[in-house]
């Protein structure tokens, strides 16, 4: 691949009629080069019990062959065909009210001897089938896998052997957990009690962790299966996606990728693949910010630090997003200033019937043409000529924002507050550095390499370890900068709190400690209300940033920095405004060097690498009203027109609008 | 029956001690005529297995007798006793947690072979032990009859048998669903998957729909039972009830009817009788508006274009329906003047336990004299005098409103908004109708006669066979008005949304087409906010009525109007305020040559017909302020005081007043 | 015991690390003199089937007899280990969905006689392991017993049992609650249907109130158990608890004791202990009003006419009751000043792990001192000096306000409001009781004394027996005020509500009486709102206090006032305003010669005397900001500070402040 790649998914099985002929020669009006295909479909590529058809496959593959698009071919596990349920009943998982009933996709249980008897056949017969086809580019692995929240007989007897394993004794798990606590211990092995009914947070959030592992576990058994049949240049993908933020429309219209996955861990995961890949829905029209997609893409170039693949994004799907003229092109954009080599979209066409008929592609039903797709058509003609230009933008990020799944789910069990979740915070902290264009990476605590970076942000970090500890100290001794949210640094990985000062470890680091929290009530911090959670922090060589303003807890600091060896920690101990925030990301930014670019949210500004165009900076204007700023770089070219700007120069934007600036050598 | 009904339910069975007496004279006290017994009391007839007890009834046909009071006699099936359910437990239909357990009404499968085995034997033993008692008028079969949500391994097979029967073929099955998507597909019908955990929409709702036939069929079963036994002046109802709105008060205290009955089709059950019954309930004291009481009306005497009865009505349910003085007397003149032939209070006296205690009765729990009794006695008086003036009321409406079961359901799946179901839309723009005092038919699709009419309202007719289409075109050019409401012929009648341009079949029709639909946001239409929905119209032909007012959606319009052949149809893109809906309401009974009434709600006039009368204009006051109008009609006599009005005279109203104006022929 | 008892309930068994001796020291330095262990240990009393370990008990005796602390033991039997559960697995009840799952406390089947088995062995091991320990003062049966919804086939048949006794014939359980109704009645007793589906509310509340019998005869059975063992010195209490009313918060962290429990007859199961005792939990911080405090404090004095102990209250517990300085005490005075005579934490530390992590202990997470743990230390320094001269505190109050549980129930079935539930009009009536410092008991209507009282408060009594009726009504004429809610005297103990006039037995008594009632709408009495329930009063003898204004309700009186025999009943119609109550009950409060104190909330007051220091008067300042009032005793004594104040004087109050003054003779 030496090109961008553009496309969208495709499924001509769910066609009304036949218009493969058709559907193609649109895309390729389009300007598109690749298509998804084949995930989902299983019970179409195997309508009975090892019978194959892949007379859909086949089809596509000799229009794509003809008409030179590229090919990834989707293995179709995501849900399982009826025969295999009848004839199998156990492959579907328990669910709170006994076994999952047959209809939905996703409720099967992936441990199940059944079921990966028959997904290994109908891998092994698919990808035999493509691989070696010359368009086929590369392999995507399931869909979205996640562990389903999935119980079963197998997964009980499984998560007591990885105990074992794990602890030995019996004393030793009850140690960890504390389950003597309301009688919960065991002192013997088969007394242990199904999973489904346990209330001791820890021991459920290990299980959750377990399940996340068996869900990893599953995709890395895809790519040994199909890595036996895969040609060399073949790429294995997944599509990673993130937590599901509904907004209450009901049904499947509803909800976009807010924030941290939390049912499979995408760092375990990516070990199963050989380029990342995601899928980011995300709200647009007036509420179209670009957080979700920087956020998304910062998350899934983490995993690999490296270029990504958008495997899905909205084209115009359901009446909440039907994007405003120059939306959907700015969305294209956004992915690749993030770091994305491919964007393809969900979907090419919108289904008729099913479950999702309003998730519509980009043709609506009348499979017309339409401005939604005109407008995709002027983005694949600019890739066309630019794509090039454009592709495998690499960044060297100074900053990065620390993520933890465990904390996620320990903050379910012991809620900060019923209307803040561990996603929120993230999304507080991580929106604040976005909205000044402090590039970031996304990285998980467990891949964390420290030395990358001059400054870590931790949000909510409520669950780390000993090691984690020392080495956030030992980084902030050498010279780095640390700023942390309240409820971090709080319990150990089996989610004890910590029995001395908090917070735990990091009181020296941080110069103060904290013993109590309170509900906020009335109080405010620098002038604004203090939300959802004060810890009451007590100074000792930090200075305070801020201090409670309340008739009780004024005694106390809301905030505080602290010099410690050779840099620097922050800690803020409430939800402050997105304003004070950003007073601390902007001291905290200086004393790490970094640069803070003067134009804010709704212009953002995201730069990188690319080998054929040297230093890029994408400026986008995520609002409907026009705007300018002065040129901050010294001599640019704008990519897309060819017009100069030098510093000071002023760059207009209309609404919507997207500005590529190519740093031009002075000898240019 | 050559006189109008007026009556109450009774329950001596409930009764805390032996009142029969003073219970009927009472009645005879308020004018009363008739009284439905029997419905619901199983276990009190057939205490035990095949032991039958008769002597309730006996009782009460003595004192009917005696008293020369009618009276209908109900079968006792809507509640199953408890000696069944043991010996039987399949009897109890399975629910989303397992078998339902005894104890609510209505929780049986009632294709049960075991269930209809008994049903049958007491339905028997019943209808001979009273058919040919002189004061027994009538059957009720069953009671509000509907699917109940039923689902058993009956109805699995029943179920699966009806498709086969339909289909063919699996592929046929596949196709017309979609069942490809998600793996859904089948390819031999022994893998046809239990229908509670399914996800297609389509073929959920042709469940639905197998359901709703089930139920009706369950009707004309009973029917049949019955007419075997009863005297040929006997006549065979029932009680058909609408969609039951909740309002959120809890446990029995809470809903009313408010719109097209989603669980079972009136229109394939009217077959089961010889003359349609309703049950309808509606807010009061404030919040009584008529509207209720005219929807059901129009529902219900469309389904055989006849007079029908109100087999229950409300009394002085709970707290929330205390009725004002003179609303009492307003509900019993509003049912006459939809058609009404009967007017049946539930209930006679209160329950004292059990769980309706609080759906109070005409007597309160003291079982004395109270305002409400003594207002029923007004209208008993008055019923006496003047009743066979009444009855018989014939309307020849030239407006119907079309509804359609199949597209509630399909929009269930599909929400327009979480906020805005099907009968929203329908209540909308019924309402609007109401309230300018176009009287309208409302009638399901599947049994419209289009020739009988001059102006059809379609709100939210989603699901639309080629058939229908074709025939609303024809209607259109021929000359007929049509008024559309958004989301209206979108998808065929499995709910697969139809290919090409929308309208399906009907752009020329309409003039205008779309193929894309947003959330309305900020956008305005004539200056009031677009609500819930906006498809982005594209006039062809058409003339805009009003356009989109917002930044990026005003290129379109929002309600269009289109001359077609002789005719005309109008398309409103969104939810309007309901103003608006009035000026297209008033410009298209113009172009149907309807007359439009110069008073609005809350003065409400319905019209027709009488053999003993004339022509009666009954007129409503809906308010609690004194008002007045100007008298329409050339000559008129008030029906009740005898007064004149000549065309211009001022008519007075009191609170909640009701006036009927009989026409004078000039030589009177 | 010969001083008050000061301490806190300790789990050595969850703490992260042995530190035992450094617990015993703190406590000590707290001034507390006992501490509540061992109950829900059971999985580390009997680690396996038959194998007893009591190590943990021992090394705590042997600290509490070194350190000359005393020992509540505590049953462990509320949380059964893992290994019963699976050896026995019909020890779990059903639930809604089927058998309970483990893991939560409080699931399991108490009648299940394999439960029975296993818990009389580790109860009577314990008991004899621990009485004769000399620093055991006493034992704890179980924890915060109820019924738990307890559904199961041992239930159901004593259930059936319970009612062939009570009833003897079918015939009168179908009359008793109206089963005929729906089809619900039987005629055989092996038709008695699963009572997990009953909807006769009267029937369902018969159920419940059995199952409130079994779980009083459970603390019965351990009462006997432990008796075996004790010696005479030895107490026997249970922690009775409150009606858990949530606030939202979700998970653990969430409710505080409400009103009336739900689920289990303090009443009746008041005769398993001899001492009561409680669990009061309340909001603090600006919330903070006292009345959670007096309202439990008067309930559980009540049930023995004596005095009780707190056996917990909280210390810290999770983010909303972090207390502002002042208030642990304030907290802690308050109890003495309802008769409590032991006031114990919950809990001396923080769990780190586990459930209920966030239901913090007096000390934190870091296990060390912290200013809510420093102002315990002041109570204890206080109470070591003067605790004698509180303990034993005794009230005659002449006022008592009636509570029903039946009543509470048959609430839920039949609600006023979805707004309103039975306690809310409890706490209605309660509160104004209590900020007007008129000081009452709280007591069951089925262990009314009514000849010890001037003054009855009956709130929503909407269940009660042809017997009490009697008694109130011979109470009124002999002299005694009464003061009734709305939706009293309403139905019999089977729910069936009377068939006369309303209220039942009563309407000579009120001068009144009513058969209709409304939902309030815009109803407005005394000037203000009338809220949820309007009952629609006709005096007969009765004044009226206030009619209700509205147009149409404006004919009905709101509160009746009427004198009957030497005494007076006052009748008030619907939710009023506090303040339009509390001119009633000053009304009512110099009718029945009762004083009423010029202070009212937040200053509040509370009374008794004591054997070793006479009369004594706490006052409390319930608010953030400081306050005085004038001295209303002749001559008085300031007990902590030794300050005198006589009539007239001004009392000073600090912010949350305590002033406790002992009367003082004038030869003093």
């Amino acid at each position: 691949m030496k090109e961008l790649l553009f496309g969208t998914a495709y499924y001509p099985e769910y066609m009304p009629y036949d218009r493969l002929e058709t559907d193609i020669a649109m895309m390729k009006a389009a300007g598109m080069n690749v298509i998804r295909i084949a995930e989902s479909t299983w019970s179409t590529l195997e309508p009975q019990d090892g019978t194959f058809d892949f007379s859909f496959i086949d089809r596509v593959l000799e229009a794509a062959e003809r008409e030179g698009l590229s090919v990834i071919v989707g293995t179709p596990t995501y849900a399982v065909p009826a025969w295999l349920a009848r004839k199998e009943p156990e492959v579907m998982a328990l669910g709170a009210g006994g076994r999952n009933l047959y209809g939905r996709r996703q409720l099967m249980d992936i441990v199940n001897p059944a079921f990966r008897y028959h997904a290994e056949r109908v891998i092994r017969r698919l990808a035999e089938h493509t691989a070696r086809h010359p368009r086929v580019i590369g392999f995507q692995i399931d869909n979205e896998t996640k562990h389903y929240g999935m119980a079963s007989e197998n997964v009980q007897e499984l998560f007591v052997a990885y105990l074992k394993e794990k602890f030995r004794t019996t004393e030793n798990l009850n140690r960890a957990f504390g389950l003597a606590y309301w009688s919960n211990s065991i002192h013997d092995w088969k007394d242990f009690p199904d999973m489904r009914g346990c209330v001791n947070a820890g021991l459920a959030c290990e299980f959750g962790k377990f399940q996340r592992t068996l869900a990893a576990q599953y995709l890395v058994w895809q790519r040994d299966l199909v890595s036996e049949y895969k040609r060399e240049d073949q790429f294995i993908t997944h599509n990673f996606d993130f937590e599901w933020k509904k907004f209450g429309a009901d049904i499947a219209q509803d909800g976009y990728s807010y924030g941290v996955q939390p049912d499979i861990s995408h760092y375990e995961a990516a070990e199963a693949v050989t380029v990342a890949g995601t899928d980011i829905y995300h709200p647009t029209q007036d509420a179209l910010t670009g957080a979700e997609i920087a956020f998304g893409g910062d998350s899934v170039r983490s995993l690999k630090q490296d270029n990504y693949f958008v495997l899905e994004c909205q084209a115009q799907a359901f009446k909440y997003w039907t994007p405003y003229p120059g939306q959907l092109r700015l969305h294209a954009y956004s992915h690749l200033a993030s770091g994305a080599d491919a964007v393809l979209y969900w979907n090419w066409h919108s289904i008729h019937n099913g479950y999702e008929t309003y998730w519509k592609g980009l043709l609506s039903h009348d499979l017309e043409t339409n401005p939604t797709y005109e407008e995709a058509c002027q983005i694949g003609r600019e890739w066309k000529e630019k794509g090039t230009l454009l592709r495998q933008l690499k960044k060297k990020n100074r900053a990065a924002l620390l993520m933890d799944t465990q904390s996620l789910h320990a903050l379910r069990w012991f809620p900060i507050d019923k209307e803040l979740s561990y996603n929120d915070v993230v999304r507080h902290m991580y929106d604040a550095l976005y909205e000044m264009n402090i590039e970031c990476d996304v990285v998980d605590v467990h891949g964390l390499e420290e030395e990358r970076y001059d400054l870590l942000i931790a949000p909510a970090l409520y669950s780390v370890s000993e090691d984690l500890i020392g080495r956030l100290a030992a980084f902030v001794k050498r010279g780095g900068v640390l700023v942390s949210s309240f409820r971090s640094f709080v319990a150990d990985e089996h989610l004890s709190v910590y029995a001395d000062a908090a917070p735990h470890g990091l009181t020296d680091c941080f110069g103060m400690s904290y013993n109590r929290f309170t509900e906020p009530g009335t109080t405010k911090l620098a002038g604004e209300p203090a939300r959802y959670f004060c810890e009451l922090l007590r100074p000792d060589t930090a200075e305070t940033l801020a201090a409670y303003e309340h008739k009780y807890w004024g005694a106390y600091s809301g905030a505080t920095r602290n010099r410690y060896g050779q840099g620097c920690a922050y800690y803020i101990g409430t939800y402050t405004s997105p304003e004070f925030l950003k007073t601390v990301y902007a001291d905290a930014a200086e004393k790490a060097g970094i640069p803070l670019p003067d134009v804010r949210w709704p212009l953002i500004v995201r730069s990188g690498e690319t080998p054929a165009a040297g230093v890029l900076h994408y400026i986008f204007n995520y609002s409907a009203d026009e705007r300018s700023m002065s040129c901050p770089y010294e001599e640019t070219k704008e990519l897309l027109t060819g017009k100069r700007y030098r510093r000071g120069d002023t760059i207009a934007f209309k609404d919507w609008d997207v500005v590529i600036l190519q740093e031009v050598k002075n000898e240019d």
